[in-house]
């Protein structure tokens, strides 16, 4: 959450390219204020840098010839998909042009005996389930925003359903990519499991655009559950609902959602999305399987809770309002954002082993307390990832301040419990700082990688890296 | 299956580094010929290029030491651990110090509450599961041999429990490696999902050493099941057999093993092992769960297997009787070796998208009559891959042409159904060629990584990528 404008000097040899984009693109390209601006604000994180043009590619072959076109004049390319990255992934500090694949959104092919799907990076997690929603397959992850699949695997995102389906990290079986030279590669395929060769597709997942742009993926998919039921419990501490995701996990029961929602989050849900939930420290969670495994798995969470201080489970298995449950979940940043008009949030992301949880989550929230931060805390808590939905207050440096100073706490917190700075959210601009206190002299690793592979730093630079000194 | 000598120079430096060598390691270096040789034999595929010299570490600092005199001279080093790696990977077509880490063989650390440990490279799968009988955990990847899991974190292996559990790409939460100039590094963490920066840890699973040395490896454990079930079930069929493997895969039921051995590897293991199953193409499986789930999944597969032809099922649930079945389907390799006494036996191993296991499975068999050789099938066919088990008749040239065109042929077909030409075994030697046209351009991506990160080709030279020109 820091908007500032960053002073440069314009791309020399900036016209020139524009010109050769616009031969390839015409109507495609624009240089339009408003849709600069459009394509360099993401959530949470506003730089507030827009790229210096934005073009729209609709096949593999276009971003072929507009990233020669920018390799040829040493100019930034930042690859674009629904502009909902949070740590400022699309912004272009150094500008650039903005590469927009939204239009290449054709999935390519349903395999439906193999469990995968090939889509264009254009395509979003909601539209690719509404395609094969009549195969009886589903694509589990889902981060809160209706992001684009090629957007997802850059950022290695996740979302509810990680606890038992993985994150992109799993759920990525190969990619097509045009790599800083122009080039394109295809990595991994589609058989299960491979050893042929270096990784390439779980080094792509997560790079955030710095090492290439991708055109194409190919996910696993997943067969819908027979029986699904989502349950909602309070419980009379946030220690008891943590300490009952922990021992779940730790039993090894293959639960498929459990979120974390506050006693804060809960009464802004209530007030603001007309829900009537008790107001206490409450897990949402989702069971799946066959009708005697989710009974199975609900008797043996509900035994937990209730050991926990764990109220009753108000239960549905209803799709109508399982749905509006967990859109409730997914919604928390605009109802907070509702609940304080003007004001803007900010999602820190830190993820721990499960057995720090209950400390790491208490203390984030008693540091938030003492700093005077309202600080709604929901999360991914099966895999030790939580989010406190940080409010900021309308131009107030000192606001901001203390708000800087908690996530640093949170984070080094984390790391000293062996965790990651951020579980789903990524590096972008944000965390560049926090990513080299996290993993230290692996960065000279990283770096000798994006050398190697982008040597003129065209490939969304200013990202997970510190400039050049 | 290739044994030749390569004829080479002495490397320039090399006195110099062993007198280097022996002051740091003491009794611990080796260049006695028998040591040599021992190092450089894998399974399957033997070169007979021994290293130079055999180095034994205690340490990563020593680890470091070593690599640093190497590093120095231009010295070439081999990692190795256990030697049962079946591709070449551990001999010395260039020379150098074979790098032995078996007496790095260390349990560092069991976190039972994270489900995680912490192991030294030289620990061995069933080392670490003996270690942690106690304490209700258990690690699930099982290649044939008890290999280290360094080496098996290095070729990114699985074994008969990947279909449920994953391989060791799936189950490496972290390393530390030593890279080629000498720096240690540690990749990933214990968190159980993390989006901060590039993922080192699965860009060196299964980097066969060529980019640095792995010292220390973070692993995920799972729970010992409530119930373990184990069946074997006969078919009229292969197809039958394959089919019914192919329902249970995309019915989405969580078997835990799976396996196939053709009616060839069962007449075998009738004869030399003692066994009497009906001598049929026949399926190895395990089921884990609850007593309800392990009841649910088991009628599920059976009323699969039933549809295709497979007679009644063969239940154990005595630990010991489950053990003697698994050690039948791991002790194929030397069962078959003993029915051919003074034979060899050379493994393929490819793996395809599930729906087209059938066929490729089925069209390998044919092309193996047909060019008369003894060829048993076993598989982990739940991940689409297969081995067949061809006999080497001793010192004839033509056969062992034969076995080439077989193998050629059958990558072939694999990497036309989408598949890749290595599940589990990795690239080594042996399959070079058959790696740059599974993966066409995306090799330039992996030479470059490779460049960047060992500029000398001090790091296992000659394994995965073709030699310089």
């Amino acid at each position: 959450m820091v908007k500032a404008v960053s002073a440069r000097a314009p791309l020399p040899h900036l016209d020139d390219a524009v010109s050769k984009l616009r031969a390839l693109l015409g109507e495609r390209i624009s240089t339009a204020q408003a849709v600069r601006e459009q394509h360099s604000t993401g959530v949470f994180y506003s730089s507030n840098d827009p790229p210096d043009v934005v073009a729209f590619a609709r096949s593999t072959g276009e971003v072929v010839e507009i990233v020669k076109i920018c390799a040829g004049h040493g100019i930034p390319i930042i690859p674009f998909g629904t502009g909902t990255s949070v740590e400022g992934h699309i912004a272009a500090p150094l500008g650039g042009v903005s590469l927009d694949v939204s239009q290449m959104d054709r999935i390519l092919a349903v395999h439906t005996e193999d469990l995968d799907v090939v889509v264009q990076p254009g395509v979003t997690r909601k539209a690719l389930n509404t395609h094969i929603r009549d195969t009886g397959l589903f694509f589990p992850i889902d981060p809160g925003a209706d992001a684009s699949l090629g957007g997802m695997a850059a950022t290695r995102a996740s979302g509810t359903n990680a606890v038992r389906y993985g994150t992109m990290r799993e759920n990525t079986l190969a990619l097509e990519v045009v790599t800083a030279d122009g080039r394109v590669i295809r990595t991994g395929g589609r058989a299960r499991k491979s050893s042929a060769g270096y990784d390439l597709t779980h080094m792509l997942v997560g790079s955030e655009g710095t090492l290439g742009v991708i055109t194409e993926v190919t996910l696993r998919l997943y067969g819908i559950p027979e029986k699904i039921a989502a349950a909602v419990c309070g419980f009379a501490t946030l220690e008891g609902a943590v300490d009952t995701v922990i021992s779940t996990i730790q039993s090894g029961i293959p639960i498929a959602r459990i979120e974390l929602l506050d006693d804060v989050q809960i009464d802004i849900l209530n007030r603001i999305a007309k829900f009537d939930f008790p107001v206490r420290n409450t897990l949402f969670m989702e069971f799946h399987g066959t009708d005697a495994s989710v009974r199975e798995q609900a008797e043996m969470v509900q035994a937990i809770a209730s050991d926990n201080g764990g109220g009753n489970f108000s239960w549905t298995t209803q799709a109508e309002e399982r749905t509006k449950l967990w859109q409730a979940r997914h919604d928390a940043t605009w109802v907070d954002k509702q609940a304080y008009p003007g004001w803007d949030v900010w999602a820190t992301d830190v993820c721990v082993p499960i057995s720090r949880l209950a400390e790491v989550v208490l203390s984030s929230k008693k540091d938030a307390a003492e700093a005077g931060l309202v600080a709604p805390i929901v999360g991914h808590v099966g895999d030790g990832n939580f989010h406190m939905l940080v409010m900021v207050k309308p131009d107030d440096p000192a606001y901001l301040a203390r708000i800087h100073a908690l996530n640093d706490r949170l984070i080094a917190r984390a790391l000293a419990a062996g965790g990651t700075c951020t579980g789903e959210h990524g590096i972008g601009l944000g965390k560049v700082e926090h990513l080299y206190a996290e993993h230290g002299d692996s960065m000279h690793v990283m770096q000798a990688i994006k050398q190697a592979l982008d040597p003129q730093n065209i490939m969304n630079p200013g990202k997970i890296f510190r400039p050049a000194t």
